[in-house]
């Protein structure tokens, strides 16, 4: 402990509660963790694959099916495009990776598309970005969580009824898995993810082989296959339909980016090495998954993922490989949620640290993470599964606009950045509250990428919005403004509280003259007679008031009073409405009316306090009742005594 | 405004309030009424009739059908028994008349069961019956709204698929009527009470007529035959439970008897007079309902109800006549659910004064009525109108069993009070709480009479618990004891509240020796000095606290605290786990810890008051949160210092 001047340092120790609630929740979700040991909770590149590329290598389970899903409006025949869409999907991947990597170097303490374009566009266009990703972050876990149920459906069609429920379910695990916290998350994490690019590439790989050597075959007993528009001829906007279908296999790659602190030292040469090692597995994984589609013509299908279809035709049945491709794709798929587990709460935190969203948000749980953010994203994203019936289909068409819209963004930002860096003299460095500017060579480079990288992903977000606005994409148009502007009402509110609660203009407080408490007593006990100990030490100037509906029962209160009341006036007032509340607070109001401006009343409220839970519905919550009421007058302060019977 | 003494009488005026939702409720259920106007508040024996008999008179809408659903499971040539059965119900009505007739007079204050169970035989059948009672109030009115709805349906079959949530819709305009008060549903109700007793009546005399003159045919078209029981031959079983079912005819008798003090004076002759003709006319439409659907060959179904059935054959099609029949069945149904409203409030308020049930039960609400027992009913008669599906068929096993347990009760108590009448000295007065008792002449003759009505409505009870145990009497069965048991816990837990209370025993309260404040504050601002200045008028004993989770904000809190604290002491509790509550809790716990006896500590927590509800979920509610935490540890007050912003 030190002391300085009256100030007085005072260090908690870790609490040993003896509540039980607290113990059941350290065995859930682990015991607390100290400031100090945070540090240490940054992560390897090994680590980091796992924990920050599971959301962009788990699409590899929905992407290709879902523009074979638009495809089949115009037929099986139409299926072929789907590996040329895939090569320029492929192309958009190089240019975003390009890009981010500059991003990583540029923010190493954490360049996610809300910081950049906060620094270099203002504050609309970081609130844009931050309300398409906290969107994004939603739909990752709802559309993740959905695809993850399908494969387990795929395996075992009996538990098509249940499919909400266990993805619900799901949710609610990964919730709890993060509530204990980003490392052991990461380990936890590691094992799936590894065990699932094994697989992927066991059956691409084998799968490739077997199509080399002419011994692969087309899918047996295909499922009915399922169409998400009318039967039409081949179109140009059929093909950018299906193309925006696709794009949901970009979703995640900016992940590593917001989450560069994460990493271990040196974190940005870490977090890009692990971004490119993401780019290269997502990439050949893509791609050979959508050739194998079409030589063994899988069908798109609710009952069966093009995953399982592809399964059970290179491992010749469903086997134990079958098995463990299935499984290690569920497991991916709930991983990718925890993704967006990692990066929803930073980021509404972020938002909240600077007042677009409630404070509390910036609050951490016990565990370094935080918890009304995670709390949050589980309860939106299971209503969204139980609105959209797990369906990965009817949850794309929300899905990637919004993370075209923060690429687009973030991309811009960055290019306004290497704008300003060129324009800086050689040797002067400027501070930006998420990097740090100085004069770099070869910045018209960069700026060139990422001004193509912003064209790019603009282009995509229009053609997404256009192809997919009448299928739900709509739904986003309309709700990004509108989250924008829920964010610049609360940081009005939080802006005009400060200027008003401001001591930078002068403001004096003299001591208040007169100090008046009234005592709304029911009856003279001993619960009375401890209210008014405790009101004798705020004032000599104490009226008891007894709201009087039973005559016989207020001259017992008068007879007891005048015996115990030491002298303290008491006023009785009648109800000839036999109500309790209204006469109290017309003789408050008529008592504050007559108070100047530094005076104060305390309505002090002797309140018993129940020692089991369901006795409190036999007691009246008169102080609660009276603060309601009072909210808004000044000078009035509301104190409930407790008094507790043992 | 007198003065005695130190005390100070003072009247409110009613209250003009600016408060809209005052004047809403204002003209949703009228202007508060004081208790002056009460009397007033009275009825003759027109609308006596009207207001207490709806209930009993309803049930001439399902009873018979009730017997014919159990008499259909031997086909419908058992039907005929339903005649001889309908005479046997009609001589239980004329001993329970009798007997009720008797329990007025000795009860001109309202004699309940429950009041003349506790008077004549104890806490425990008091109880008993007031449980059942109040089971039984809440069935009438699932059971009447349920056939009311059944009505309309008859008429307009479209509505089928809606009945339940209309029939929840009438359970709500019913508490709205309520909660304006008794001399307006008087009034209110008059006019269709008397409508549905001439609609009847039209009915059936004119059937009766046509019956006689031999134009009457049978039904036509009659809708599916509906059977509760697979088929079966007749057996005496079956002809006891179609017996049980008619016996709902009897529910409601009892109304009356409960309500003697809403009668004008002399209220036991007005009330008296009031239940004979009740019985008379009920008696009257029962039997002839019974003939003329026997004559008709009425099926019993859940499309289309006996009475519309009646009326059709009666009148020839759906008529005006027909119409206005099936119009004031239904409005009669929904009347008697009236008469649940009146009764459920009023006994529950006695168990609440008894101290069974919680004490704001006695509260009243504006409009002389007990808006709290209105609203219970309301809320729980609409879910068992939920959960049963508004079907009377699968209500009613449920219905009449607590009726004739307080039945039972009632006639008890009234042969154990002729007992002590009888054995009186003339001249000699008794005072009990509900009656006084003085000799009577023919004492013997009331008892005998008491104590038949006791007998036969306690073996109709039993009849009716083991017919029906199966079909649903064993929820009643389980669910009265264990009612029982809770207003027992309840009345334990005021009782030994009020012996830990008082001031009987000898005890003494010195002033309290020290008093510190506790002042945690998150900044320094304008709500921060307003709360200073009023703890300074507490104690001279003041600690702020700031829980430091960033530490550059710790120094702005400390510097700002040092020009404007007041030499107030600054305690800084490093939060090494970024929590905010749990080091505050630590540091008062430690506090208190050190306190004495006759010490007392306030913690004192600087408010936001928010002037939009929205912007409420922006401010923690610090307060709020440590009074829950500290709820049980004695010398702690919190108290909660609001500070607006205009």
């Amino acid at each position: 402990m030190q002391i300085e001047h009256n100030h007085f340092q005072y260090e908690v120790a870790p609490r040993q509660s003896a509540n039980p609630v607290h113990t059941w929740r350290n065995w859930l979700i682990g015991k607390p963790l100290a400031t100090a040991e945070a540090p240490h909770q940054t992560i390897g590149k090994a680590i980091g694959l796992a924990v920050f590329s599971s959301d962009a290598l788990s699409s590899t389970a929905y992407s290709t099916q879902e523009m074979l899903i638009i495809l089949a409006a115009a037929g099986a025949g139409a299926f072929h495009y789907s590996i040329t869409l895939m090569i320029g999907i492929l192309v958009l991947l190089f240019i975003l990776i390009v890009s981010y990597e500059q991003t990583i170097h540029a923010y190493p303490g954490g360049g996610g598309a809300y910081i950049v374009a906060r620094d270099n566009l203002g504050e609309l266009p970081a609130q844009t970005a931050g309300a398409a990703l906290l969107t994004d972050y939603i739909l990752t876990v709802a559309v993740s969580v959905s695809s993850g149920v399908a494969q387990i459906v795929s395996a075992y069609p009996g538990v098509y009824p249940y499919r909400v429920w266990i993805a619900v379910g799901m949710v609610v695990f990964i919730m709890v898995i993060n509530l204990r916290g980003v490392k052991e998350s990461g380990f936890t994490f590691a094992i799936p993810t590894y065990f699932f690019i094994v697989m992927m590439y066991a059956t691409v790989l084998f799968g490739l082989l077997r199509m080399l050597t002419g011994t692969l075959g087309v899918v047996q007993d295909p499922p009915p296959m399922e169409m998400l528009h009318a039967l039409q001829p081949v179109s140009f906007f059929l093909i950018l339909r299906a193309f925006s279908s696709g794009t949901s296999a970009l979703t995640g790659v900016e992940a590593i980016s917001n989450g560069i602190t994460a990493f271990k030292e040196p974190r940005s040469k870490n977090a890009g090495a692990t971004l490119v090692w993401m780019a290269a597995i997502l990439g050949s994984l893509l791609l050979g998954i959508t050739i194998l589609a079409n030589h063994i013509a899988a069908v798109p299908s609710e009952q069966e993922t093009l995953i399982s279809q592809l399964g059970r035709t290179v491992f010749d049945g469903r086997g134990v490989l079958y098995m463990g491709t299935i499984l290690s794709t569920t497991v991916i798929l709930v991983m990718a949620a925890n993704t967006a587990f990692a990066d929803f709460p930073r980021l509404s935190a972020l938002h909240a640290g600077d007042g677009f969203l409630p404070r509390q948000l910036t609050f951490r749980g016990s565990r370094l993470v935080f918890s009304h953010g995670i709390m949050a994203l589980s309860v939106i994203a299971s209503l969204l599964i139980i609105v959209f019936q797990a369906s990965v289909t009817r949850l794309i068409p929300l899905y990637a606009i919004g993370v075209f819209l923060s690429f687009t963004l973030s991309q811009t930002g960055m290019a306004r950045r290497w704008w300003k860096v060129g324009h800086l003299q050689p040797g002067v460095e400027v501070k930006e509250p998420g990097s740090t500017l100085r004069y770099e060579k070869g910045w018209q480079v960069k700026m060139v990428i990422n001004s193509i990288g912003a064209v790019c992903t603009f282009v995509v977000m229009i053609v997404f919005a256009v192809t997919k606005f009448h299928d739900g994409a709509y739904i986003v148009v309309i709700l990004t403004p509108v989250l924008v502007s829920i964010f610049f009402a609360i940081h009005h509110h939080y802006k005009s509280l400060a200027r008003q609660l401001s001591l930078d203009t002068p403001c004096s407080y003299n001591p208040l003259r007169r100090h008046r408490v009234i005592m709304p007593i029911s009856g003279v006990h001993r619960g009375t007679l401890e209210a008014l100990r405790y009101a004798r030490t705020l004032s000599d100037d104490i009226t008891a008031v007894h709201v009087s509906i039973d005559p016989e029962e207020t001259e017992r209160v008068q007879y007891k009073w005048e015996k115990r009341g030491e002298g303290i006036r008491l006023v009785v007032l009648n109800s000839p409405y036999r109500m309790f509340i209204e006469p109290l607070l017309e003789y408050i109001d008529m008592v504050v009316a007559a108070c100047k401006n530094n005076e104060v009343v305390t309505i002090l409220v002797p309140q018993f306090v129940p020692r089991h839970w369901w006795t409190a519905f036999l007691h009246a919550r008169t102080a609660d009742t009276l603060r309601k009421a009072l909210l808004n007058h000044e000078n009035i302060v509301i104190t409930e005594v407790p008094y507790q019977v043992r």
